[in-house]
């Protein structure tokens, strides 16, 4: 290869058919990078040749993922190619399972947000299998309305707030839900047959981090993302992999012993990091039992707008409780940039949101701590996909078949002609 | 490919020439993961036709990466088949920079040791520039040696006891050796022109780590493994790939803020974890100044051999001494459990050598702590390859290239053969 690079550590031999599938998903990328272009651009940018190109891009158009776009007006002379561009027909599905509800996001082939609902619902008091049925309900109702949109689903991914054993597909416990060993990509898989794909189950500090790297402020980077809001975990992205570690348990940051051993928490335990810098902790800090702020049924958004409020107010409490907050998140994100080494730690879900009360005495702490500062330093970065970013990567990550191995779709386009007759 | 898997991330397209090297690097790997075989049981193995893998070897012998081995004698009829092996002449070294020494070790391609060697060196105290003079020395010896009995030496590893900024191949700050901004790649590559082909740097613990994934216990399997001598390091192998970060720094556990904050650290903080696990720390929980113990210019082996001894026979001092960093230990292992959720914590260096009275400890933490026992947990293993363990691991890199794109090591081929006149 040109830059030297080597493929795939050599286990696996490759033939001419995995040569030319590789080559598909080598098209569809950098037409997802670099936006419509000619059959002859991509040939250029590529070095391979014309007519190879047309090959594959016919063979992409026929799977439905690449179609004709408009004219080429480079200023050139000569004539203007005909472009080729994504599909934006073909969407990843992201649903998040929160203790207070649901969310669900598409994104299209492009990275655009092609549906976005929320739904109200107490899913960590009415138990998994209720829960599970409420899900697939928000499910079906977004994904009639993407095909009525004449769009075609390739996946879903499901997030959750807790231990996801990556093998058995099952969410092994989560302090957050209450839950222990739920087998949701089988419960979702049986209420959703036919409806969006295959069925995937991720950690959603994972699936943040996922969506951070792919969109937002550290997108390329070795990060860190910390998903603040009852729980706390992060996500972790080391050579553009996630770390997900030999269970798939990797990033359970929440219950490291770093805190105050005269906490108590949800998991049993004392000390743990979650009872001093989670939602749940800022709250007893902040307000007493009968305040607005604890009251669980309310928009989370709209009680940290009032704590922002309070904060700018001047309020000493709510200050004083961001403040313990602040230096408790310090100790953990230098422990964190020790470890991992990230090039940015990104402040997601509530943190995010309060952020300019938190970032500073992390960022002096970081830099307190350090051996030596690397050449770039460690950024801490507010997340800006908010409470977003754990579906936006449910939904990557259900595109990412799509991206890696464009052939292998070829089963999702036939099923979903028959059933939505879309494409 | 037959098991569904993909390229590399879809970024280079591949051509013919791409798709011929790799297959090199395929008949590389099986031969040293399998041994010696027949072209016609490679093609059989590797799904590659005869025609192919005769034309890919004649390629690796004439670089020479492989030559005739025995004759084939699987008790079947027919006549014996010619089987192929790797050539062990071709070698990687690796070398380690210690505060009180200077080790060395070579493998060949099938992971043999060639050669290994140790030095006595106060390289803390005579500074860089003499201590990278008396490092080239030793390697020219060990180099001229192996080209004597006819190997072929590939490339060089440097492991240190420190950060080391990977882009720009220096030691940032190594607090074991009071060395900083210390440009080790040049300062030994121009040291050892033509003797040794290109050199590396790496941090001591990822090194450790990389030698245990190729061959150890926990050989291919998610890995922690802790190098416990002066300082305290972590290497952390996941998803087959060392956890480097965005500078080099990743795995930096020793300066993590988990120890009693009286205890003053060689970096100037406080509380530092090696603080309560380095040797230094034990050493001074065990001996007072005047004890042999403490006399930094005896082999560490014999030191350590002499605390067994002690905590055998039931010295309280010892004992009390070893059960204190035997918690310590346990907390920092508990930690790097949650955030990387290995299957196995390999206790190398001076940890291994006084693993059991230290493993059991741990055990128990990592059982008390954890929120969900992973599918297979998390296991507790002592190094096999004790203080060899950076250098095996140096070795194993300089090897990479060769089993990852045997087409690159030409040139070396070339040039040894000019320089030593052995191939």
């Amino acid at each position: 290869m040109r830059d030297g690079r080597v493929l795939s550590p050599a286990a696996v031999p490759v033939d001419h058919l995995a040569l030319r599938r590789h080559n598909l998903a080598v098209v569809v990328n950098r037409l997802r990078a670099d936006g419509p272009r000619s059959r002859a651009r991509i040939a250029a940018d590529t070095g391979l040749t014309k007519a190879t190109v047309s090959s594959l891009v016919a063979e992409l158009v026929e799977l439905g993922l690449v179609r004709d776009g408009e004219l080429e007006r480079d200023g050139g002379i000569g004539r203007p190619g005909q472009t080729i561009e994504l599909d934006g027909r073909v969407c990843g599905l992201g649903v998040e399972i929160r203790p207070d509800g649901v969310a669900i996001a598409a994104l299209d082939l492009r990275g655009t947000e092609v549906i976005a609902r929320h739904v109200m619902l107490d899913t960590a008091g009415i138990g998994a299998e209720r829960a599970l049925d409420a899900v697939a309900e928000a499910v079906v109702a977004a994904a009639t309305e993407l095909r009525r949109r004449g769009l075609r689903i390739v996946g879903l991914t499901v997030a959750v707030p807790g231990l996801v054993d990556a093998a058995a597909e099952m969410l092994t416990h989560s302090p957050t839900l209450s839950w222990r060993e739920v087998a949701v990509v089988d419960g979702l898989s049986r209420r959703l047959t036919g409806q969006v794909g295959p069925v995937r189950l991720e950690n959603d500090a994972n699936l943040g981090a996922r969506a951070e790297y792919a969109t937002g402020a550290a997108a390329g980077c070795d990060l860190v993302y910390l998903s603040g809001y009852i729980g706390v975990g992060a996500g972790i992205v080391v050579g553009g992999a996630l770390l997900r570690g030999a269970d798939g348990y990797g990033g359970e940051v929440g219950h490291l012993p770093i805190g105050d051993r005269s906490h108590v928490c949800g998991c049993g335990r004392r000390g743990c990091w979650e009872t001093e810098v989670g939602l749940g902790a800022l709250l007893r800090e902040v307000a007493d039992p009968g305040d607005p702020l604890t009251d669980m049924s309310a928009p989370v958004e709209q009680r940290l707008a009032e704590i922002r409020r309070r904060a700018e107010l001047g309020d000493g409490r709510t200050v004083r409780g961001l403040q313990a907050v602040a230096a408790s998140l310090s100790i953990g994100c230098s422990m964190l940039a020790d470890l991992v080494n990230p090039r940015v730690i990104i402040l997601g879900g509530y943190f995010a949101v309060l952020s300019d009360f938190l970032t500073p005495a992390v960022e002096t702490e970081l830099d307190r701590h350090r051996l030596a500062a690397g050449p770039q330093g460690c950024r801490i970065e507010r997340s800006t996909l908010g409470f977003a970013a754990a579906c936006w990567g449910g939904a990557h990550i259900a595109l990412e078949t799509v991206l890696t191995d464009p052939a292998s779709t070829a089963d999702t386009a036939v099923q979903t002609e028959v059933l939505g007759g879309t494409t």
